[in-house]
């Protein structure tokens, strides 16, 4: 069996791994990001004490380019984290490794990998929104994932307020209150709350607010992509209480436009958590380095 | 050269043409909808008077199912126009014709009809709009049509309310002033202003509303599709200030999120007209036409 390399690229973390898929995993190691030289150079180290590679795919913090005839292909572009604007990750990790190197956004790695391994399985197109420090969403369409001008930004679209919290100012330093990250990431109900959303009681309101929020969103995407599969992961999901509501607003805002018994009766197997709990992404960048090396 | 055929099926009238292209329309006919039966009649009696075809499009009105695995394919499944709930549009079609049938919403015809000679050509992605007596959306993703679950119905995707638009009850019969067509088609502008769109005045206050709802709308397209180009067709776009607003409000609504040359200094190429003016949709279902042919 091809032994594959992962890189899951954080912006406070990369994590690394090889092996052939879920069941076989050889090797993994978490290092803390610093620079892209170094943290690069402690991710090609890694690399290089393990078997040789058929490939290695990254799923990567964004924004970044991946088309691939842009001069530019492979770097992270206009991050204000210092030190990344620009930075070629692709470039210098094949130059290092000499493999063939799949490249996507950590989101859009996320939506593979639960297609490969996870709740997506046989399915040619699935959402996977991840709800945490930030919101990201990645989407898979007639069986490939997403890309056009850049790659979705789907953290930002816009959602109508809701009318009990039109005072909240919002936590997105881009758009305020006025995207979907603004009012409901984990810092944003953390601002609103003052309180850190993991200490939130499950019968604060805190939830009914956040589902509303996130089903608004979720109506969206679904009548905009269509998916066959809408996935939720991230930390702001870990409360049990969150996905059963989200699926009832979802069903309330549609108010029975979309006629499909998968968003009546089917609601549950529709709106999901993530197969592989919180390994989406390290094994969706394996399933990108599968893709890269039958290329 | 081969000879196609192309339906372009409204609620309100059949368009019937046959030929190669843009240039080489050989024959086209109106027919008033009226019950399947009938309306399909003629649809076939005019094709029998051409010349053999070698293939047949239909960008038809929605929802319809074109899943090729459903029981159903080719219906339009659940519309409340009279009789057409559950009609075999491609069935009748293909019995009577003998030919290989292309099938697909209006607007995706119209996207891909665009790609093909209009305004997205060398583009794998783009996402034609129109906005008139209701709103509907068509997108093409990496060269091909977007399916998943149904097809998107992105005329109903969620819009925060303007702040000086508050008490309009809005137009849409699913979601009320809710969702883009509830507040931004023609019957919405007429309800809120008592006059019939293209009666108001350029300088009228309605188009600076109806352009910060297009553009809201267009900003979650971007952040979710990332489309190479927007196409906005449709009886509401006629008023030529329009189009300069929307613009210009969806540079602002984006707020330099996405960095892409294409939303900035290119902002005029980016959000454009027609480039088959209003016959994207039948034009489009010709292109249909032609990839059954090839398929």
């Amino acid at each position: 069996m091809a032994l594959f390399g992962a890189i899951e690229a954080g912006g406070t973390k990369f994590v690394c791994a090889v092996g052939g898929g879920p069941a076989t995993i050889a090797a993994e190691t978490r290092i803390t990001t610093t620079s892209p030289t170094e943290t690069l150079a402690q991710c090609i180290a890694f690399f290089r004490a393990q078997p040789p590679l058929a490939a290695l795919g990254v799923g990567c913090f964004g924004p970044l380019e991946r088309r691939a005839d842009a001069p530019n292909y492979g770097h992270v572009t206009s991050t204000p984290k210092p030190g990344w604007a620009n930075a070629d990750v692709v470039g210098e990790l094949r130059r290092a490794l000499g493999v063939p190197v799949g490249f996507d956004t950590d989101v859009n790695a996320a939506v593979l990998g639960e297609a490969r391994w996870g709740a997506a399985q046989g399915l040619a197109s699935a959402v996977y929104v991840t709800i945490g420090t930030g919101i990201g969403g990645g989407a898979l369409c007639g069986g490939h994932l997403l890309h056009g001008l850049l790659h979705p930004e789907m953290g930002h679209l816009l959602v109508p307020r809701e009318p009990d919290d039109a005072d909240f100012e919002g936590g997105c330093p881009f758009h305020g209150a006025d995207c979907w990250e603004g009012v409901a990431s984990g810092p944003a109900i953390e601002r609103r709350w003052g309180v850190r959303a993991e200490r939130l009681a499950p019968e604060h309101p805190a939830w009914d607010l956040e589902a509303r929020y996130i089903s608004s969103a979720l109506t969206t995407l679904v009548l905009v992509l269509s998916p066959e599969r809408l996935i939720l992961g991230g930390g702001v999901m870990q409360m049990p209480a969150l996905l059963p509501l989200v699926r009832r607003y979802l069903q309330r805002r549609l108010a029975g436009y979309v006629q499909s018994s998968a968003l009546g009766s089917g609601i549950d197997a529709y709106v999901v958590a993530p197969g592989l709990g919180q390994r989406s992404g390290i094994l969706g960048a394996l399933a990108l380095a599968e893709a890269a090396a039958t290329r």
